[in-house]
């Protein structure tokens, strides 16, 4: 049996007895390649610090492309009719799931949109309820807000970058509040504890910002009759926290992830990878996603991108 | 219902027809989008050409490493004595393992090495039998041979890079044959027909080498003893093919693959994150792989960071 036909953890721990149990000089000559790939570790970290870099210099060469997109969306400018030149997928597949009683079921329910509407309606709010991972995270009640988010976009530091909402005047958030931002923390360095897993810059942090929701629109709130006591039958309102996409704006606090409690883990697991796939996937290709070019298979399976944000998948 | 919630497969066909069944102003603006995400794809294309530059020029730097690694392993020198000051991975689960008399049957048949041996016999071979994708390859009649593999080392080129494989003298391969080498080929552009999957270079084609061996000792092929016809029961020896490592260095041919037969696809898109693996992995972290601390666990799950290799991923 060949240690690759092993379950990995199996594998481990069979490959982590066989080192132990070498003899001496051979057990030394292992360590001293480990050595050597601490100093190997020392050049991939400046590796990807430059990869980073060169990121946010390409980030900017898109910004007018950005641009360019968040005046169509607004319908602030109307793009001339163009000829499509390059494929649209289409498979048999697809054309079967289309031929479905269910798919007709399905599409019923499209929104009817007149023709003289204006730029993209909805668009971000498409983006997001295509993409499972945030979809996941959208209330119905916050949809009427969420159709007024404008734009999205990064500014990156070198230690960090911030993702921006910019929404449009409505009347659920203060003028103060029309752009709401979540900022993530990188660490370039690979983990004191675990350096072997280092696979690139990881998201070790995130802040969110304060809202100024205008009087009763709160959306992370809810008010619920609650009845005081046995002897007053009258109800009195209470204050509640509700699920809601702008508690992403108030993540958890913890400021050593390895410390926190298990739900707080789970919370900003999936929290950083949301970041992650904003700044990786959906600024740079929100037309994909709107359209359905592009389907994050996350519920499928594990999301291959999100790798270098975790080194999980290498343990 | 939320497209998110769809199986991919369906939510693709859902959001195709609501695009398809948009007001024509609409429609124009979502396909003036698609024609901004063409532009941005140039842009994309741009920074994973330097990404790969920026790969290029790190791998340059490590080979004084790859170096002293080979000097190790060959036991050409013999490194002083070191102190680990890294953390050794030991959980509950890799203990429990380790108690199971299963475990016990396995480390059994470890093989007994000498205190006096030289160098770290069968290092390259061990880190193989290690990668479940690679072991795949491998028979038990290669490792005679593949004992003898001294380095595994890349050499770039801008379309193309190079896997060479350099062996010690041997009774197998003729001393012009001491250097074998895989050549993959990269495509740096969008896929002219999926422009939107790109996810940076793609393996595109690979080549291998001629391998010179010695009379009587090709692994590639076996000699059956072989009936010529009922008349004569005399047998005749028959050369026939069989399944070897060694066949990586002649894989199937083929231009353009998306014409090829399914079975060559198939053996293609392996040989592909095998030639993958082993630039991006393998090459740079051989010892992880030898010691297990890297578990590859392409049979647990995909392996993530085969993603930017292959697009099919995000489709």
């Amino acid at each position: 049996m060949s240690p690759a036909d092993m379950p990995a953890r199996s594998r481990k721990a069979f490959l982590q007895h066989m080192v132990d149990n070498l003899p001496k000089s051979l057990h030394n000559r292992i360590m001293a390649l480990k050595h050597n790939q601490m100093q190997q570790i020392k050049i991939s970290e400046q590796f990807f610090r430059e990869v980073y870099e060169l990121e946010k210099r390409f980030y900017v060469q898109s910004c007018v492309l950005f641009d360019a997109r968040r005046d169509i969306v607004d319908g602030v400018v109307e793009p001339p009719v163009t000829e499509r030149y390059w494929h649209e997928e289409s498979d048999e597949v697809l054309e079967e799931i289309k031929a479905t009683e269910e798919f007709h079921q399905l599409i019923k329910h499209l929104p009817q949109i007149p023709e003289n509407v204006r730029g993209i309606p909805r668009f971000w709010l498409t983006v997001f309820r295509n993409v499972p991972l945030i979809s996941d995270l959208v209330q119905e009640h916050d949809e009427p807000l969420l159709s007024y988010l404008q734009d999205v976009r990064i500014s990156y530091s070198p230690d960090s970058y911030t993702i921006n909402f910019a929404f449009q005047p409505n009347e659920y958030l203060h003028m103060s509040s029309l752009m709401l931002t979540k900022k993530y923390y990188l660490r370039h360095e690979a983990d004191k504890e675990y350096p072997f897993l280092f696979e690139g810059p990881e998201i070790v942090r995130c802040e969110g910002c304060n809202i100024h929701w205008r009087d009763g629109s709160n959306l992370t709130l809810q008010t619920v009759e609650h009845k005081r006591s046995r002897k007053r039958s009258r109800c009195v309102p209470k204050v509640m926290p509700r699920e809601s996409f702008f508690r992403f704006f108030s993540p958890p606090q913890a400021l050593d992830l390895s410390l926190a409690d298990e739900k707080t883990k789970l919370v900003l697991g999936n929290d950083f990878e949301v970041g992650y796939l904003l700044r990786t996937q959906i600024v740079p290709k929100a037309i994909l996603f709107y359209t359905g070019d592009l389907v994050d298979n996350m519920n499928d399976e594990l999301y291959p991108d999100a790798a270098s944000m975790s080194s999980s998948s290498m343990e």
